[in-house]
């Protein structure tokens, strides 16, 4: 591929986002260039090193499972995974993995520089080249002018970022890196609406000035997955996180430092991450608590670096390190720098459609948190999205989108653009209305169909996917079809609290008992455990996968007829049906957001803040329906 | 070590100048910080990924010797090793390894994170702190406090950095990084004078787009030797480089470029290294040449990104990049970004004593390119030398300085503190007197001794060296007292055209003629192979060592004569004997230079431009000598 600076797709920006978006629109057969200030700091994770956690880790697996390269990368870094919420349903089960950090950004980089069809520039992008209400390229503070017929922005929190540390403030991207100061001005005069956001990061410590022996130890999983559905395991040796508390000495201290904090003084007015607040923000906020607890996660194999999770601060840093000092096992505590604030520019995601396309530039997309999100996991799940949609756009097809039943991403992105965002969005399972549907486990069943369409799969994940998908279907059917007599098992179930049988029943009738599971199962019903050793690869998965299905069938029934049910309002096309301002048989709020989103479908209109849902019922009506 | 922001020694910067500065001053015991922008970018080689050559070769073994980092960590990271100059004579000898430039920044990072006494706080020194005449510490910009007894500046090109592509200019201190902006001021404020220089570096090329198999391969040796005196090989896979040439096609481009050339359209006034000068000065200087040689170099094991030694540019980068175009093997050339120009403040090494340390300022240093000087290896080389000579003040010893038949580091501090910089110093051979006394082969045996007084060297260096020592001598003992017949070896000494013997010999009387080597020799004597067989380790190095010291006794120990000579001047101090103003009897000339430079000795006094061998008789007299 030439490098004439002539391609179909430019990517702004090599974070989670613009990684994933690049990788998919090259691998797609889009001409793509991926431009990034610094190809040291390829998909560097900016805050705690650690990927998934509760809703992020289904992204994750979502992502894998369209393709995409997160899963993979996070298990060619990670140095301790764990599957949250076991004890819980299966819904919730969430992976996460710690990742070594210098490692992740390797991993990504040598994905990047071995994908055909991609070109890395190392530059920074100040101004969007438009013509006639269309994208045609970007401009470089180098002077290097690239044609595009499609630009997705992933700048992060780059844009006219300003970081805090008590009084301070300091213009940059990111500790160390420089702000992007002409990009905003260049999108908004357009009529994109950009506003101010703020995120956080905690000190960074020494390990060797910390008394670990006197933390709580957090191991990770001893029974070890992976993020991918394709990935074979872990090749970096696994380390454990610590635990401790905070104290009433601890924040007294941080209460003394607060007229000095940025988000209490004035000086910060944009809002911040409710669900990852500052340290000073939760001794506000919770003002009864007489501790917070706080995780010592490691960065790396190779490092005394570590990630103090739960202490994000833009507090003064004298401040920060004499309040750290005031928990025991940190009463000797060397950082290597303090936590800070940063204020960044984003961009309504309400002028955004569902392919993340703006509304009013053609070819423009958004992805990351310039779309108001936080997390790598949301960015990259955006940028893939963003990707795939601007391949499709220059290949005159129509767009991708992912149903609310068919993916977190789905969810995620259905709300960016029909609710928009005022602080800073964040994934959880409770957005989700179809919890059941979209675990973590079912993702590659759920999404791989449309990678292999897409052609994002490689052929390795077409083949483990299609076996997967048969020893499921296989092993179900066999539970279904396998009738045992109450002799050969009471004794079992008795054992596990589970009432005996009468007569004989389908192994699938016992799974379907909370008490009994697969494997135990398995133990005392020898055919079971001999079709189960038929399964040659991933035999975890394909029985977890099909216990849960069994366990799960009446919650995973109900939510599929929901969402066939919703599915009727998806499907009445409402978008440039109606002009809203001439109907007044709706509300005066209902015509303003209805004329704000322009909504796609009856079913977006009517997840619309301030449309009801009366208003609904006269679109459904005047739709014919 | 208690982070209490009370250190003896601050270090600003961590590039090869302030790493090695800062692990040999908490090495010797000192409380250290170093403070560095970026903790990723630790020990970044901001241009070519090679460290050694010729002349810089010796100085990385002889930051070896005295217990400093770069040998074992380009040991550690190299992933090719040349020695230069083998058909030469062994003063001409000089290592050379390619380099994993993100191993190498790893492996340093390891290393400061793991040395006691030692603290890294990321951030960037904006101001100097002094009081009456002293330096007592340094502030950031985040507004951090640091008292020290002695503060070290290694910089880099970070002060007031300016970048240039064609007429673009850009403030940075690096591709990506910001310049530090304050911190000159803070330091000239004191009468420290401050200057421009400028040097440059080439476009990053994806290895996809090269037509390799048309270019010249250059593997590295087959005979693998260290730049460490004690490590024990290359843990990372050897890789070759490869080699092209320009032609008059490329050259009419570049040409045609020159008008929106910052060097030659007045943008930059500052003056860049004379020995490694952009594509386009080469044009301009060799105007004759038809084609100039280039090199193209792998940047890792892990990476397709190359570096392309010999095209450092700061043209329009659309002339850069159709320029390589023209190359046969670079016709479908993709880059990852273009060269460029960096200027950058430096201050006036001849206002720092021997030790590095300012003649204005108590208790601050320089080392580096802030002092004008090129090269990773002459910058790593100021640093051991200003770390020691720290730590030696802070305890209230006298200074640790190298004479110029001691080291080229002793060549090179006493240039640039006698004689001053108006262009980028880089060391060379011709540099130094004593070419023969100072070798790669023999840097252990001139400087180990010192390493292991100032408390520098490991056990392991010791032993190695004292090992190393006593198996030379006895194999030199060895061949001096060993005599041989004719006939057992006449044939041997016919076969590699030595004349033959006609009574008996010494073996060191053989292994003095050109045409005999330890390892022939051995072959043919059995006694001395037995001999060698007992050197059980670095065998290699000992049969080296002891064959040159043989072979060139002549011409070392004149060398050493002449330095014993030179060494009566050096004896002489002078500073502080002598009013220069008041001395008619010494030129003009003679007067300012000596008044502007105060030299400590007659021999400094000697060096000084402008003080004539009349003006040193004079003050010889006057010394009563």
């Amino acid at each position: 591929m030439q490098q004439d600076f002539k391609y179909d797709i430019i990517v702004v920006g090599a974070g989670h986002a613009g990684c994933e978006a690049a990788v998919a629109a090259a691998r797609m057969g889009a001409r793509t260039c991926i431009i990034t200030m610094d190809m040291n700091k390829i998909a560097q994770m900016s805050c705690n090193p650690a990927v998934g956690g509760i809703a992020k880790g289904q992204i994750v697996r979502e992502i894998d499972a369209l393709g995409g390269q997160m899963g993979l990368i996070t298990d060619a870094a990670s140095i301790q995974f764990r599957m949250l919420n076991r004890s819980k349903g299966p819904a919730m089960w969430s992976p996460r993995a710690q990742c070594d950090r210098i490692r992740f950004i390797q991993e990504w980089r040598k994905v990047l520089e071995n994908t055909p069809n991609l070109h890395i520039w190392q530059d920074e992008v100040c101004e969007l080249l438009t013509n006639k209400g269309q994208v045609n390229g970007v401009r470089t503070i180098w002077g290097a002018e690239f044609t595009a017929r499609c630009v997705i922005i992933t700048a992060g929190t780059f844009l006219n970022g300003l970081m805090h540390v008590g009084r301070k403030q300091i213009p940059g991207g990111r500790c160390a890196e420089p702000a992007v100061l002409h990009l905003t001005e260049s999108i908004t005069q357009h009529g994109i609406r950009a506003e101010r956001m703020k995120t956080g990061t905690p000190v960074r410590i020494d390990k060797r000035s910390v008394h670990l022996d006197e933390m709580g130890l957090e191991p990770g999983d001893e029974d070890m997955r992976t993020f991918s559905y394709i990935s074979e395991g872990h090749p970096l040796p696994q380390q454990p996180c610590w635990t401790c508390n905070t104290n009433e000495d601890v924040h007294d201290i941080l209460r003394g430092g607060l007229p000095d904090s940025p988000l209490y003084n004035g000086q910060i007015q944009s809002i911040g991450p409710r669900y990852c607040p500052s340290i000073e923000t939760k001794l506000v906020t919770f003002e009864g608590r007489d501790h917070h607890p706080l995780f010592l996660e490691p960065e790396g194999v190779d490092t005394n670096e570590m990630y103090l999770n739960g202490f994000s601060s833009s507090l003064p840093m004298d401040v920060q390190i004499e309040a750290l000092r005031k928990i025991p096992a940190l009463r000797d505590v060397v950082v290597y720098r303090p936590g800070y604030a940063i204020e960044y520019d984003f961009f309504d995601p309400t002028q955004l459609t569902h392919s993340l396309e703006s509304k009013l530039i053609d070819g423009l997309f958004f992805a990351g948190q310039v779309n108001g999100t936080t997390g790598y996991e949301e960015a990259a799940g955006q940028g893939l999205m963003a990707g795939i949609n601007a391949v499709l756009k220059c290949s005159g097809n129509s767009s991708f989108t992912l149903g609310r039943d068919e993916a977190y991403i789905g969810v995620l992105i259905d709300d960016l653009v029909t609710k928009g965002v005022d602080e800073p969005y964040r994934m959880f399972t409770s957005r989700a209305e179809y919890r059941i549907l979209l675990r973590q486990d079912n993702a590659d069943m759920r999404l791989t169909p449309h990678a292999l369409r897409l052609g994002l799969a490689t052929n390795k994940r077409r083949s483990v996917f299609e076996k997967k998908e048969k020893d499921i279907q296989s092993l179900m059917q066999f539970v279904k079809e396998t009738v045992i007599r109450p002799e050969f098992i009471n004794n079992f179930l008795q054992s596990v609290g589970s009432s005996s049988l009468r007569g004989s029943c389908r192994l699938s009738d016992l799974l379907a008992r909370p008490q009994v599971n697969m494997n135990a199962l398995a133990d005392n019903v020898p055919i079971l455990q001999q079709h189960l050793d038929q399964v040659s690869t991933r035999r975890k998965e394909v029985a977890e996968a099909a216990e849960i299905e069994i366990k799960y069938a009446g919650y995973i029934s109900r939510e599929q007829q929901l969402a066939e049910k919703m599915q009727r309002l998806e499907d009445i096309k409402i978008k440039g049906h109606f002009d809203y301002a001439s109907l007044h048989e709706i509300s005066t709020e209902g015509r303003q957001k209805l004329i704000a989103i322009d909504p796609e479908t009856l079913g977006q209109a009517s997840r619309i803040p301030g449309v009801s849902p009366s208003d609904i019922s006269v679109l459904l009506i005047l739709s014919g329906r």
